[in-house]
């Protein structure tokens, strides 16, 4: 079995398993996090199968900068832009990293604890 | 007096205010959090004044991807990226921003604790 078919992200975008799809379109998607730690707590992942942030490469500069834009957008439209939120990206052990295919954290609805 | 002339991280960028650099380019530049919350804890933000991630616009596409692409660059340099390391972009008061020119968290060195 390849890698990305046992991957649940992969599994989420090619809804072979189900979720709360908030946004996607043909190079991302957003869905709840079913762990919700906050009021409002999505992730928003690439389609493509990435493990983390070290395995981007130059060539997904305009993706990265695209998801960036695109949380503040998913904010905005969940009501939760001005009232304020959390952009979290984990990478590894150390950041606690538990599913490995890139993915960001929006949190917000509510003030969100942190170490910063 | 101008916001700018205000803003801490555009003093620290105008080099009128001292920091521990780590990195600079012509739009970024990365310099130690004085209150670090981790073994390494860094700060990247963009040169120009903008205040958090709600004010980036389309144009603003590529500078979010190369600075997401510069985290993990700067991670490497600091022999966490294998390790882990943990990104944090906080945006208004319920996400526990507290000063207005957009950054992010670089966080690493040991297992960092967080909500998510």
């Amino acid at each position: 079995m390849k890698k990305e078919e046992e991957c649940i992200f992969c599994n989420i975008v090619a809804k072979k398993v189900d979720s709360a799809i908030v946004f996607e379109n043909e190079e991302m998607m957003a869905f709840k996090d079913i762990r919700a730690k906050a009021p409002v707590h999505l992730l928003l992942v690439p389609k493509k199968h990435v493990v983390d942030l070290n395995a981007m490469t130059e060539a997904d500069e305009g993706l990265l900068g695209r998801m960036m834009l695109q949380l503040s957008t998913i904010a905005k439209e969940h009501g939760i832009a001005e009232s304020g939120y959390k952009v979290v990206n984990n990478i590894g052990n150390d950041g606690g990293q538990i599913i490995h295919h890139f993915h960001f954290h929006l949190l917000g609805g509510a003030p969100v604890q942190s170490v910063v």
